[in-house]
């Protein structure tokens, strides 16, 4: 038998908070006195994983050592940003530190490694442990590794189901709840800002919550905050849905799968992108959500996440099975991911496109609109009242008619403000065709990291507006895609890295063959 | 194409190196203002991993963000103490930041994660990138899951092979280099420094490197240090095995196996402990130490690394193989593991227990001089000029002549002082029998527990004399063993550990039970 957090902690001695000026990201960190009593050295070493006491609350974090009193005192624990709000006590508050035991349910990652298959409830500790933050990113990563080889469909499932209720859940009083769902990685794309009003304006009800970008250059929240407040909490949210029958809201602030808001943050560093995972990622937000129907939108293309119809139609069982599993109905349709859909890449540049649409200007871009219409065509065939085979004439009636922008108008008085208007970004370069020919591929990853580069999604201004998509026919000289920014440095790099590739490919056509030969 | 590194570092602003009294451990830490030209918040998180360039030399490191500008200005870059070591450039030296490109080889991890089977160039490309410090810990668990589960024997000798190249390597005139390495696990069984003082004294080569305490109240290295300098170079080995024919220093300073000093890092905290790489570790030191026979002790026990004969022959199969394959004559033995070896637990009482053996006193113990014995008469066994099935004898004659212990003297002059003169702890505290009866078991995990608190190793002075041995009958009282310490807080919460839980396990003996019944 070991001796007992408790007992230990009896000794020890109490230090007093203090603020130390370091963000940390994501990590918990504290800083101790290398003098501090209660620092021992055979326990304690640079950055092993300490427990804090303070109060009734616990918080676990990873340890630096300083010889400087001055950043914090010997009978002080010093406590970095992300860790002193999470605590949220006050400077001077007596804290203990001790050794963190290892979590738990390290056990069962590590028979997981072994090759044995968990049970419901040895996942659900794992998730646990992983919301409370006992696990360091190391044990994230072993998780994720042991899971990424072979996980069961009931594992799946038991880690699709932990997730689901470790977070906040949402239950609303209609029957029918009706979300989509992309997979993502197409620049552009930003259906939901469309398909959202028209359902809405149909009388369905689509709380949608979506993620800001992480490695793109805009998400929708990004793109939706160029229009409105998207930062809201989930009593907010429920009344903009029962006023306006939708909403387009930021997932992070809602909450709704804290565990795998942590495993997709070091999946992201390993660059793993396990199709389990994935469903079981996408999926627990949805049970959260409470939705009852949901379309998923995977886009097939040659720089998109899903390459060819055959992994298309192994994600599509996936998500059909924890659908059945769980009582949502799903639908799984397959999209042109070959280029970027739209013109504009970047949070303004996407968010004028939408307009575009709704306000049905003839330059709206006719990829959005046409993707936009299909896939909330297939949402209101969810409608019973609805007449078989047409949807596709209701969505077109309702964003004709004005009904989906008064709906996307009235979205946004409800959500609020944006936190700051946003223009567009003042420097700009046209990127232009280096010969004659005929377009054949748009580097979809490539169009994102100049994007990026150029500052979006945290300069909503910066991004790409894209001239010629695949197919177009262009001569040496011509603009292929302008570049906006608001910051000289990221302007520089991103024109740049466009000049070294710019992402877009051309083929001599035959006729200019003939012509120059 | 992606801009190249070179190409975005050349308009990235210098800045002014800056020391940061911060002890970070193994890890490298970079601190930078969130008000610095060089920090673009699109790239830059608290907690990503940056690449530093000073000069022509390049680091990796985690970086942090302060708002607090006398701790690091915004023309300035902060090095925690570990990093600004490693750079090894003064204060104002100028250097750029960018973000870390993940390493190449992370590619090669996740086909081992899809169960790939990886080729030796592979496998080679890892372990540069891991002495090169560009992986992160996550990273490094990755790599370590996802060869935990299956690692076929191809893979095995091309990671011990890459490791064993990977640090210093030691060549010798003599052609035969003997060796011996206990796998580990049980308090005492300090068998290496009665060994090599024999083995030398026989006239054989024995250069023996040792590690720290990692996890145990000693090391080898930690109780020789009682005695000598431990801490010595690979040149400055070379002279005391010149001279002495045998040594007994620290394996840190040597370096003989960098990649495998971070590998195991990971390893204890995720407390995998796969076969595969316990071997490769080992033989990789092996190797780069220039060893040509070696002999490995496997101790068998319930509180031991290897619980089980089948498990020690699986074992012994992976050492054969990995000997063969590199032309190392490898043996193994099988020992007693079922409780400690000598009476002395932590640095000053396992010194004490060698000294007595060595020196032939009547008190000296028994199981660890017996052992010793064993163990050198096997080694004694490869000299060619030695009669088969003498070596017992010859190891005997050695230690009884004094030969033995003139050998260690000579090592320990030839090494040179210890750091620091050392004193048994002036804490004591008995802990007695709660019972009548026969010992019938002794935990050696919780043995070596409440050494450690009680300050082993760092407290050279602290742990445990044991006074009595399985199968040894006891009255309710009698002293079962001692603890040691110098410092208060260590003292208290051993004895207090001890109280809860001993570690000693007694059977009313039948004698006994008549007796009360």
């Amino acid at each position: 038998m070991m001796v007992s957090a408790k007992t230990s902690e009896t000794c020890r001695p109490s230090l007093k908070l203090r603020f130390v000026n370091l963000d940390t990201g994501r990590e918990n960190v504290a800083v101790i006195s290398r003098r501090s009593q209660a620092l021992r050295p055979d326990v304690f070493r640079g950055f092993s994983r300490v427990q804090i006491q303070c109060g009734d609350k616990t918080l676990l974090a990873t340890l630096l050592i300083t010889d400087d009193e001055t950043l914090v005192g010997t009978d002080e624990l010093g406590l970095a940003a992300p860790a002193f709000r999470r605590i949220s006590e006050p400077e001077n508050a007596r804290a203990t530190v001790s050794p963190a035991p290892p979590p738990k349910s390290l056990d069962f990652v590590r028979s997981k490694i072994q090759g044995d298959v968990l049970n419901p409830a040895e996942i659900k500790t794992i998730v646990d442990d992983l919301i409370n933050h006992r696990y360091s990113e190391l044990e994230i990563a072993a998780f994720l590794v042991a899971t990424a080889r072979l996980m069961t469909s009931e594992e799946m499932l038991s880690l699709t189901s932990s997730m689901a209720v470790a977070g906040t859940q949402l239950r609303w009083q209609q029957p029918m709840i009706v979300d989509k769902h992309c997979i993502g990685g197409i620049p552009g794309n930003r259906t939901s800002m469309i398909v959202v009003p028209i359902v809405a304006a149909h009388g369905l009800t689509m709380p949608k919550t979506s993620s800001r970008a992480i490695t793109s250059p805009a998400g929708t929240a990004d793109t939706m905050e160029v229009l409105a407040k998207v930062d809201i909490n989930p009593d907010r949210m429920k009344q903009v849905v029962e006023t306006c029958g939708g909403c387009l809201v930021w997932g992070g602030h809602v909450n709704l799968s804290p565990a795998d808001d942590i495993l997709i943050s070091v999946e992201r560093v390993l660059g793993l992108d396990t199709i389990e995972q994935m469903v079981a990622s996408i999926m627990s937000k949805k049970i959260a959500a409470g939705v009852t129907h949901l379309l998923v939108d995977i886009p097939i293309g040659s720089s998109s996440k899903v390459r060819t119809p055959a992994e298309a139609l192994r994600l599509r069982k996936l998500f059909e099975l924890v659908g059945d599993h769980f009582g949502i109905a799903v639908e799984v349709v397959t999209t042109e991911g070959r280029q970027p859909i739209g013109c504009g890449v970047g949070p303004f540049l996407e968010a004028k496109d939408v307009m575009a649409v709704l306000e049905n200007r003839p330059d709206a871009p006719q990829d959005l609109r046409e993707k936009s219409l299909n896939l909330a065509a297939h949402l209101l065939e969810y409608d019973p009242a609805l007449r078989g085979g047409t949807g596709y004439a209701r969505a077109l009636e309702l964003l004709e008619s004005g009904a989906a922008l008064q709906k996307l108008q009235s979205i946004i008085a409800a959500q609020g403000e944006p936190p700051h208007p946003v223009n567009l970004g003042q420097l700009r370069r046209d990127i232009v065709a280096s010969k004659d020919g005929i377009i054949n591929g748009i580097d979809c990853l490539r169009i994102n990291r100049i994007a990026r580069i150029a500052g979006a999604p945290i300069d909503k201004g910066a991004g790409i507006q894209i001239f010629r998509k695949i197919g177009d026919r262009v001569a040496k000289g011509d603009p292929l895609y302008r570049i906006f920014a608001s910051e000289a440095s990221g302007y520089d790099l991103a024109v740049r890295a466009s000049c070294e590739q710019d992402g877009i490919s051309i083929d001599h056509s035959p006729s200019v063959d003939v012509r120059t030969s």
